[in-house]
């Protein structure tokens, strides 16, 4: 089916400081008209109800204007306001969240004539997350040498757990239930830091080239080991093996070499490492203080990276004795998109009603399933949609 | 008092990844034959008692040439074994701890005939700030504000506290009693980090110079600021100011500047600050685990820079919000070189047996005490030697 032939309707925006994050709905556009029973016995059976999919886009929030472009040529900007009966005059209202949300009213109020309806960042989050660990199956999996397991969750035994999102900075939440959250923590050491040093110490264009560099990288070049203080033994009594890290970037201080001399490869190695692992860290000791189990680590700046997500994983073991563990979500960037989504319900701003979205074909992460479309230069990732229904009130 | 009219004894060596330490003492030669009585009530009335000076000095470990050759000097290398009455052939032993003294066991034989007895790090650290907060006066300050504030610690009441160590790496020790204790975590982003992603992102030639840099610096014209997402505004419902750092370098990644573009100085108090709030931020969490309130922070990271201690300090009373509080030491660089030393007398090596040092006459470290000799090519801080007693067995 082609996009443009579907009926698209609910876009939510997330705009951060490095990405804007886009969610919208499309009908099918073959049951557009029909109204099938619900079939799961949920309170909302005989309710009319739509098939069609959650899509997902990305875009750098440096270059607001080809989000802007994609939002007009797709005519996102009237989903707010398309089943509102509204006249030319009334206002559309887009659900947003981040702080760009705050930052970038006037550009979308003069550019696309709409208002962007702020929505909580953390709100936003725990809304996002709690919707995909409770309505999208195989989203949650744990990672480990190299091995993804989907996670089993249960829904009454979902809460309490630590949400870690890592976006330009991380925010860290005690989940305890729907709505029922509080930001614990955070730190300032995120995904912006490994994009902002890394483009500072390396030529790259690109976080994902960046990233794609670290996979050919070896830390050991640059970090200063156990070892190389130990003179190639082990740190035994405290139980650190020579090849554990000491101090990242440790080894570039006793040496006679500049910059130019370090490949790219290893620095962008060195700094995921040490970024990844300090994350995992202070997760760890946030989960500790409340006795969290479980900790889901999201946002950008995993992008599905094997080495970012075996290196969180391994700190949380680590730290933990094995007591904690490290999950992660397939729709991991579009938490807050997705809350600000679901918020339209919240609000009453339609008369298509997101009640509930039920997943009915997952697609495997790996091969992207339904490609977002977008400008070329957007840089989207393949972001998996949700094939989804929704039940109109 | 000329030194070389001195006589020294008692070298102690901490060999880390980074800097090697050595702590040594000089009886005073105008009274190196007096016998005073022990003006204390400690048990020690009526033993003879030597006046004299704890001395301190530093090294890079790259440099190690240049510690030896100091030590040879100095005649230091003679130390471990003159008052032991040992013959040509008898091994003499200079105390050492940190990783060097196994890695450079060799070196030490061949050049200068001496044999490092190794003694457990995180042991020497403990000894050495026991041994500080207990005998020195004036040693232990809180830091806010630009206020320094010399911390009166109630000797009955030091104990538990936190101990975090800031070399290369860092250590975080939870220190119960004399040799009781625990390294409970520690951080792979520590001065090694500072240095070597400092060195690799300017022209800096030394450590000092990087965090001389780093007083003239801006960290806002790199670091994304809360305000720089939202628009100018607070995120007030988190608590976050507008001028809250949400990522550290997050600036550099939307910029079209390149590194040359960026100034040395904002970048070395960018790098400083992150460093520094990361290691309050974790220390924090480790304290608060084991419900420690005092946090006394060492190693040669701080150096006694303003900008590092008030970052610190702040961290620990941000995420405390006021219940822990952040220490720091007057010898902050020496811990592990003073445990070493005073484990001379734990192996009875020795005719002089260091029992118990008194401090006399306390310098104001900003004015660098009596600085202690060495070639000039060694980057010697200003270290103040300490007045002391000690006593004959």
């Amino acid at each position: 089916m082609e996009e443009s032939e579907a009926q698209i309707s609910h876009l939510a925006l997330d705009i951060g400081g490095s990405l804007i994050k886009l969610v919208y709905f499309s009908r099918n556009s073959d049951n557009s008209s029909s109204k099938n029973s619900v079939p799961v016995s949920n309170g909302n059976e005989g309710r009319p109800v739509l098939e069609g999919k959650l899509h997902f886009a990305k875009f750098e929030t440096a270059k607001i204007h080809d989000c802007i472009d994609f939002i007009q040529s797709k005519q996102l900007c009237l989903t707010g306001c398309q089943h509102h009966g509204s006249s030319a005059d009334e206002k559309c209202i887009i659900k947003a969240t981040g702080g760009g949300a705050y930052k970038f009213t006037d550009l979308f109020k003069e550019k696309l004539g709409i208002c962007l309806g702020k929505e909580d960042e953390m709100d936003c989050l725990v809304a996002g997350a709690n919707f995909l660990l409770k309505s999208v199956h195989d989203e949650a999996f744990t990672y480990m040498d190299g091995q993804k397991e989907f996670a089993q969750i249960d829904h009454d035994d979902l809460y309490p757990y630590l949400l870690v999102n890592i976006g330009s900075g991380v925010s860290m939440i005690k989940v305890d239930g729907p709505g029922k959250f509080e930001r614990v923590s955070g730190t300032n050491v995120g995904g912006g830091t490994f994009w902002g040093l890394g483009r500072l110490l390396t030529k790259c264009k690109s976080f994902d080239e960046l990233l794609e560099l670290s996979q050919q990288g070896n830390n050991r070049v640059i970090d200063m080991l156990v070892g190389d203080i130990y003179g190639g033994t082990d740190y035994k009594k405290i139980g650190l093996t020579s090849t554990t890290i000491a101090s990242s970037f440790g080894k570039a201080i006793s040496d006679n070499k500049e910059l130019e001399d370090y490949k790219p490869e290893d620095i962008s190695r060195s700094l995921l490492r040490m970024i990844s692992n300090n994350i995992g860290q202070i997760s760890y000791l946030n989960a500790l203080r409340f006795g969290l189990k479980r900790i889901f680590f999201a946002g950008f700046f995993i992008r599905g990276h094997a080495y970012t997500m075996d290196t969180i994983a391994v700190a949380v073991h680590f730290w933990s004795k094995g007591e904690a563990k490290a999950m992660f979500l397939r729709h991991e960037g579009f938490l807050g998109a997705l809350g600000a989504f679901m918020s339209y319900e919240k609000h009453g701003f339609d008369n298509l009603m997101v009640h509930q979205l039920l997943q009915q074909s997952p697609t495997d992460p790996s091969d992207g399933g339904d490609k977002t479309h977008g400008p070329a230069n957007s840089e989207l990732n393949d972001n998996p949609s949700i094939n989804c229904s929704v039940y109109l009130s």
